[in-house]
């Protein structure tokens, strides 16, 4: 498999405008509504129309995958968690099936390289890459092939959801040793030193983040006067990160409003703007999750969060708790009177 | 009519213990939910069982009265745009109308003090205690009587909402003038200066935002000295903010969980704070208005809002908007899997 690149086209300047002189006839004070006439204003450019259709119908993709770097001391976890999460969110028992029954999402899981065997009971897509990444404390996580084929997985599940009828895409992962990989890719993006986009993922203590740390910047070192983003991901990235990746190229190509959720979601997200400039500018930031590098990737790509609960849990989970305020910001806009009106 | 203080029990202390030990449980990182957990724990103490119902059919209470000091240069609006909303919120054009429809709330409108003739073929709660009231910044806004009537008719139509079955209630308000009233009460009940507590409202310029802070500190000095928060509420507040305070005094005393909206909200919150001292544990801050006083309010009362999203329109939006979020911290408690169903 080789990766096409999907065609992402600008924000419609002329529905923007559009929204503007919309919201500005709505009977409330100018601006008064805050980041949701900003929002307003994006769905409006992402569907090129004004008002802009209220999504009703999202859906979660959750990719899983694992990393080799886990058992490099990076975590305290087992590998094999993965797996398990997987099997739980294919029951529904996990955070992001609790939160997306709330906003009435359906959750798709994405086997796209889980190291452990899941129990072949539960309902999950099989597209699997390879059992994991090679340890990127070592060697490169995966080849430029294999970044390319699970950049593919995303683009085509983001697809088959929309040809599905989802009009709203929500960003989801499970991975054991994933913030490694998205603070190596961080560092590699943005530019950042290793310590400043390594946080404690699910909970490490001070030694194991020096080391962890340690592990991103000796990764990030290999990457450096490699211009080709691909070629990074493939070196320090995830399988689950370059399906996310695609998964984002594929729904701002699709003109489908995509929610980024936590940090895993923020690295892929630069990745995915490092091969279609303009995504930053299709793209919600559904939450600010407490893991440093998502506030590093935010603010290398211009996003303000919706949300900033203090969630580090990934899942999905912060990107689907916007999803009511996705669908609000083009409800007022649709359904407001106007001055004239009154 | 005279005011009756609804009796307010402190957060059952098992029930939020309960609720502690099964987030521990739940799979997902120890406090990987962030606020959310936060949140699950006082739902817990509200409803004194672990885990907490779910609501699921919410209510915003729109209270609308108009205010004298509306005609003293604070506010670039016409009175009689207060009994236009009031027509626009009966017939579901307004902001709120359009995000209650987003989370499924009901709106009930109480004309709790209108100056203006209100079109009498919409539907409107009409309770009013007095055509508006007297201009604070010549003298008292009401007399004590009237107070507690306001605060009374607060009472009654949340207890009427939970009658009915509404099971989480969210404050609404509308009145031109009310962000004068609402910095006086903040200032008053808070310590802070006037300057501190006043705010350009729906969009003043700097010489009317210049003229209502000294208005709002001319009216706070005739507070000083006087112990009863009733009576600081009469001298320098507004009917509909009365009318609040008694809302979220009944729901929080009836167990419901009670979203707090904007400055206004968080004006009628400290009165009910300072009639009853455990109400800032019992009440939910929806968001961090943009007005510099719901900040002043805010951290007085000790309380972290859910949302900040720049939103300064009132009405019950931005508590409103926070409703899905109450619910996923419920609904994550009731349907995640614990460690040991893995």
């Amino acid at each position: 498999m080789t990766f096409t690149l999907p065609p992402v086209e600008p924000l419609d300047g002329d529905a923007c405008a559009a929204a503007r002189a919309h919201h500005a006839q709505l009977t409330k004070p100018a601006g008064s509504l805050g980041q949701l006439e900003a929002l307003g204003v994006q769905l409006c450019g992402i569907a090129r129309e004004c008002p802009p259709p209220i999504p009703t119908r999202p859906a979660v993709a959750v990719f899983a995958a694992d990393h080799g770097v886990a058992r490099a001391g990076v975590t305290p976890w087992p590998q094999e968690i993965t797996a398990q999460m997987v099997a739980n969110f294919g029951r529904g028992g996990a955070a992001i099936n609790a939160l997306a029954r709330q906003v009435g999402a359906v959750v798709r899981v994405v086997d796209v390289g889980v190291a452990t065997p899941i129990d072949p009971s539960v309902e999950v897509v099989r597209r699997p890459v390879r059992q994991g990444t090679a340890d990127l404390s070592t060697r490169a996580a995966m080849t430029k092939d294999e970044a390319a084929d699970a950049l593919s997985v995303g683009v085509a599940i983001a697809r088959e959801l929309i040809e599905e009828g989802h009009d709203v895409l929500v960003t989801g992962e499970m991975g054991i040793g994933n913030t490694t990989a998205s603070a190596a890719i961080i560092s590699a993006f943005t530019g950042v030193d290793a310590a400043e986009a390594t946080g404690r993922g699910t909970g490490i203590d001070d030694a194991m983040l020096a080391h962890k740390t340690t592990v991103v910047r000796n990764a990030v070192a290999r990457t450096e006067g490699i211009a080709d983003p691909a070629a990074v991901l493939a070196e320090v990235g995830g399988l689950e990160i370059a399906a996310l990746a695609g998964f984002v190229l594929a729904g701002v190509a699709a003109r489908v409003p995509v929610i980024v959720d936590g940090v895993i979601a923020c690295a892929a997200t630069l990745v995915a703007d490092a091969l279609a400039p303009t995504v930053r500018d299709l793209v919600i930031a559904g939450h600010r999750s407490s893991e440093p590098g998502a506030t590093v990737a935010l603010h290398h790509l211009g996003l303000r969060p919706l949300l900033d609960l203090d969630l580090r849990l990934g899942e999905g989970t912060g990107a689907c708790l916007a999803v009511p305020i996705v669908q609000a910001a083009a409800r007022v806009m649709r359904e407001m009177a106007t001055f004239d009106q009154l």
